[in-house]
C-alpha cells in the first residue's frame, strides 16, 4: 500500500500553501506525489451542461473523462469512502500521498499550526501526529519545523515512508475492504501469484500487479 | 472484466441524447451504468485557485476529492490511456460502461446516425458495429432501432452483454497492461487465489476481489 500523511490544522492555518512547497521538494527528488483533499460539503467538479454532466444526471454512477493529458473520474457514493479505500483505488503509480485533513483518521499527520489562527494544536495524544509545521508550542515532544524549512521537512519524510518502499507490498480488498494479513502471509501469497503467473506468455517482470476478480451474485 | 459499449456517430448526431435515455432504462432494470467520454481536446474539470487545483500546480501527478456523497479524481498522463485500461481502474461496481465515442477502439460499437447531420454512417466493415440507432440507411446487416425505440434498444443490449456477467471474471494487469489469459487459465487462477485467501481470518464470500501488488523497481 502506498505510504499515507496527512496535513492537518485549522481551517486558514495554511495546510495547502505548506503543500505548495512540500509537492515540488518531493518531485524534485524523484518521487510521484498524489494529493487526496476532504470536502466535507461535497464538491462540484463537472459543470452543468456538459455531456458528463448530462450522463451523471440521467443516472450513471461513475463518469470518467479520458483525453491525451489525462483522465478524470466522479463516482458517485452513498456514504464516504475511508481514506485507505480511495488511496487504494485511485493511485497505483505514486511513492507517497499526502492528504490534506482527515484529522480523525489513522494515519500519520503532521499538524500546521499558526498561533495567531488558533490558540493551540488541534491534535492530541493518540492522533497519531509526526510533526508539527508552524509556531511554537509548549511541551512538544514531536519534531517542528518552519514553514521555510522544507528541505527538512522533505528529509523527514524520506527518512520515515519513502526509503523502505518493498514491505508490505499487497492490498487484498474484498467487496472494497481490506483483508488483513501479516508480513509472512503477504509474502507467500506474492510468491503464489508471481509464481503461477510467470509460466504465462506475455508475463514480465512487473513493477505493480493489479488482479481484479469480479464473482457476481453467486461464488 | 465489466463489458462495455461504445456510441459513435459525427458530432452533433444525438449521442449524449442517446445515452440520456438509455442510462435510466438500464438503471430501471437494475444494472449500474458508468459512462466514458472521449475527449479529444483536454477537458478542464477543476477549477483555477481551489485547492486541488493548487495541489495539482505544485506537481501532484494524481489528486482525489473525497466527500460524503462521493469521489472524484484527476490523474495527469503523458499519453491517452487505452478505454479499456480507464474502464479497469475507475470501474469495478459497473454492469455496464457506456462509451461515448472511442470510434477506433475494438469495442462493440452502436453508432447514431441522422441522415440531415450526415450523408452516411460512420463505421465501415471491421469497425464491429453491432447496431444502428437513427434514419434508414442501404445495405444495413444489423438490428436498427429508432430514437424512441430505446426499450427495444434495452433489450439488445441486456440479451447481449448484460445477461452472462460471470464469463471471465479476473482481469490482471502488469504496470497497466492487461495480461491475456484464456478461460481455463482464468478459472484456474482464480481457484488457486480464493482457495489460498480462504484459509485466512476475516475472509468472506466476495462479490469482487481487488489485489493490488507493489514490487518496486527490483522484484
Amino acid at each position: 500500500m502506498i505510504p499515507i500523511v496527512c496535513i492537518v490544522g485549522a481551517s486558514d492555518s495554511g495546510k495547502t500553501t505548506l503543500l505548495e512547497r512540500l509537492i515540488p521538494e518531493l518531485t524534485r527528488r524523484g518521487y510521484r506525489i498524489g494529493t487526496v483533499k476532504h470536502d466535507v460539503h461535497g464538491f462540484q467538479m463537472d459543470q452543468e451542461g456538459k455531456d458528463t454532466w448530462r450522463h451523471s444526471r440521467a443516472g450513471a454512477q461513475t463518469i470518467a473523462i479520458a483525453s491525451p493529458r489525462g483522465v478524470a473520474s466522479i463516482r458517485k457514493t452513498s456514504d464516504e469512502l475511508p481514506l485507505e479505500e480511495v488511496v487504494a483505488r485511485y493511485f497505483w503509480e505514486e511513492d507517497l500521498v499526502l492528504a490534506e485533513g482527515f484529522k480523525r483518521s489513522r494515519f500519520p499527520k503532521i499538524e500546521v499550526f499558526r498561533s495567531e489562527v488558533e490558540p493551540s494544536p488541534l491534535c492530541g495524544p493518540g492522533d497519531n501526529r509526526i510533526a508539527l509545521v508552524g509556531d511554537e508550542t509548549q511541551g512538544l515532544e514531536i519534531p517542528r519545523f518552519s514553514f521555510d524549512q522544507i528541505r527538512e521537512l522533505a528529509d523527514f519524510i524520506e527518512e520515515r515512508y519513502l526509503k523502505d518502499r518493498k514491505s508490505h507490498p499487497v492490498l487484498v480488498q474484498i467487496d472494497g475492504k481490506r483483508l488483513p494479513m501479516n508480513a509472512f502471509v503477504q509474502d507467500f501469497f506474492v510468491g503464489c501469484i508471481l509464481g503461477m503467473l510467470s509460466r504465462l506468455r506475455g508475463w514480465r517482470k512487473p513493477r505493480s500487479l493489479l488482479i481484479h476478480i469480479r464473482l457476481g451474485e453467486d461464488p
